[in-house]
This record gives structure tokens, sequence and C-alpha cells, in this order.
């Protein structure tokens, strides 16, 4: 038996995670690993998803300072690794995550301008040398898809912020994914069955290395 | 008129931090200043008080990591120093604040053990050189403080701590007191009325100055 890997979906709202997930579990269970466990950040834990509910909504009369959503973010990540993700990847059950530190890289780090030595402190202290085994990043022209995104519904508190933002974050996960062997750019700005095969035989190539 | 100071309160459960505030506020009083905004951590703003009780409170089912632990004592600090403590000293206005980030050194850094580095490096991204004017430690014997705070009601999930921790705790405090100026130590195995009276005068004298 392969030993289990933890498998992370990235990208901008609108980008197409929710299907990109889909096609992940698809290819995993066509090449026969049964167990899976479906992760989500910032949540996956009781405590995780109060946190998750704090960072998104809107605090009205106070102000909710980056560096704060930062350490919340960390907090809810500490609390799925050590409670739901390593224990899973430690019994042989294969964890695709929505979303994982890369999110706090580019978004907090890229988006909201946080200095990099204080993202990578952040990181070593909470996380270690843990990390996810594949990242698929798929990469979209924010304009692209908050149009997607904004068609679905209400935006939170982050969706919300200016495209200069999102132009921040995008070109931190660029970067990011251009300097780690263990990222994939998936381009997502195509039809969403094209997105869908790019993933499978991203893949499909990754589980036969 | 003097400017605005910041002055805490700090010790162990039962070391009687809520009769010394009284003491901290009737004496500044005495003294003139009228102004005055009391603070407590964790807590003091909407976020900050729900942060507070996740921290509190037992999860069931759930471990609080002490990382995650450390990082909500943070969040909270950051979104009260910022959006409490300062404005109101730059109005002008006095601060008493029972515990600050004495207590995290204390409590985080020296009861759980978590890495001196990891602590500074926290303190320093979130809080800059920003710190109190004045700080009154009040040491006790964890025993003799356990004892009048079990007299009191339920203890929390840090209060259940064993003594092992406690000690660890209150080493750490006198360790940080004794290597800061800005910190008198006030012994607190004494009389109630002779803490209050200890209090009076070491603040009459720092007033002075």
């Amino acid at each position: 038996m392969k030993q289990a890997k933890f498998v992370v979906v990235e990208g901008l709202e609108g980008a197409g995670k929710s299907t990109a997930i889909n096609a992940v579990l698809d290819t995993l269970k066509q090449a026969g690993i049964e167990e899976i466990k479906n992760t989500r950040e910032p949540g996956g834990t009781a405590l995780a998803e109060k946190l998750r509910t704090l960072v998104k909504q809107e605090h009205e009369g106070e102000q909710l300072h980056d560096i704060t959503e930062l350490l919340l973010m960390y907090a809810a990540r500490v609390q799925l690794v050590e409670n739901v993700i390593k224990p899973a990847l430690n019994s042989g059950v294969w964890v695709v995550g929505d979303r994982h530190d890369m999110s706090s890289q580019a978004y907090q780090g890229g988006g909201r301008q946080i200095a990099k030595e204080t993202m990578l402190t952040l990181k070593e202290t909470t996380l270690g040398d843990f990390k996810p085994d594949l990242t698929l990043y798929l990469d979209i022209d924010p304009r692209v898809g908050l149009e997607r995104a904004r068609g679905r519904g209400e935006l939170d508190r982050i969706e919300k912020m200016d495209m200069s933002f999102f132009d921040r974050t995008r070109a931190r996960y660029l970067e990011l994914a251009n300097q780690d062997d263990s990222v994939i750019i998936i381009n997502a700005d195509q039809a969403i069955e094209q997105v869908a095969a790019d993933i499978k035989s991203a893949l499909e190539s990754w589980l036969d290395v």
C-alpha cells in the first residue's frame, strides 16, 4: 500500500476549487484509493470552524487587524493539522484539502502585505516542516474569478477587498508555485470540463511517480 | 498635564488582582487622575471577549494545542492594544490593565514551556516595542493562591493545570520581574489590607518620579 498523501487545491475566489476537488477525488478513487478525508481551511474542527466564522464575518464597530486575522488563520490551521490531518495520514487515510498554508502566504502575505519574515516565522513556529505532498494551484485572473464568485451570491469580508489586493494575492501564489516542485499550476481560465481534465491528467502523472 | 500611562496588575490566580486594581484606581484618583480606562486580558473588545471564551472553555473531544492557545491570546491582545489601549493613551486617558503580555510570557512561556524564541518572536511581531509603563506583579505561592481561587468557585481550563505548571509560571514571572525596571514585585502573601497599602505606597513613589 502506498503511503497516504496530503493533496491540496489552492486558488482565488471563483477559480473553480469545488469542481477541482471533485476531479481530485474521482481520480484518486479510480486509482484505487478508497479512504479519503476532505478538509477545508480555515475550519475542519469544532474550534477551527468557530475561528473561520470570526475571520469571515464583519465585526461592527471593531477593526479586525491584519495580524489578528493571520494569528486566527494559524490557530485554526494548527488545530486542523494536529487533530485531523496528521492523524488521518498516520492511519493511512489520504487527505484532500480545500486550501492550506499557501492561502495564508498568498492572501495575508501577498494581499495584505504582511512582511515575508513574519509569515515565515509564523509558519515555522506552527507547522515546522509539515507541508502538502502535492498542491494543485488553479490560476485565474481575479477579474474573471470574482465575476464567477459574485454570481454565486454575497461576498464575505475578505472577498470584498479591492482588485489590487487580489492582484497581489495572485502574484504571490505564482511566485510560490514557481519555486516549489510540489506545486502544479493549472490554467483555470478554461471551460470547467477542460480544467477537470487537466487536473485528472496532472494527478495521474504524479500518482505514477 | 502628565502624559497618560499604562499600568498593569499581574499575578497568579488568587493573588488578589481585583483588590490590587481597586487600590491602583483609588491611588490614581487621589493623585488627581480623573480619566481612567480599565481593561482585562484576554478580552476587552467584542472579538477579544469571544476569543477569551474560546481559550477559557473546555473543548469536548478536541485538544486545544498550546501554540493555538498562544496565538489566540495574541490575537485578542492585538485587538485590545490597537483598538482600545493605544487610542485611550493617545487621547490622554490612563489605562489600568488586569493582565497583559507578561501573563503570556509566564503562563504560556513558563507554564506551558513554549520556547523563549517563539515567545519573543510572537511578542515582537504583534506588539513591537509597546509595553506597560508600570507593572505591579503580585507574587504568591501558587498553593496559597489556588486555595483562595478555589474558594471562589469553579476553576476554568487553565486553572485546572497541575501545581508544577503554576510553579513554572511563578518562576517565569519572577525571572521577568527581576530583569525589568518597570516591574515592581508586591508580596501578595499578606493580609489584603497590607497588600493594598504596599501597592498604594509603590504607586505613589512611582507617580512622583
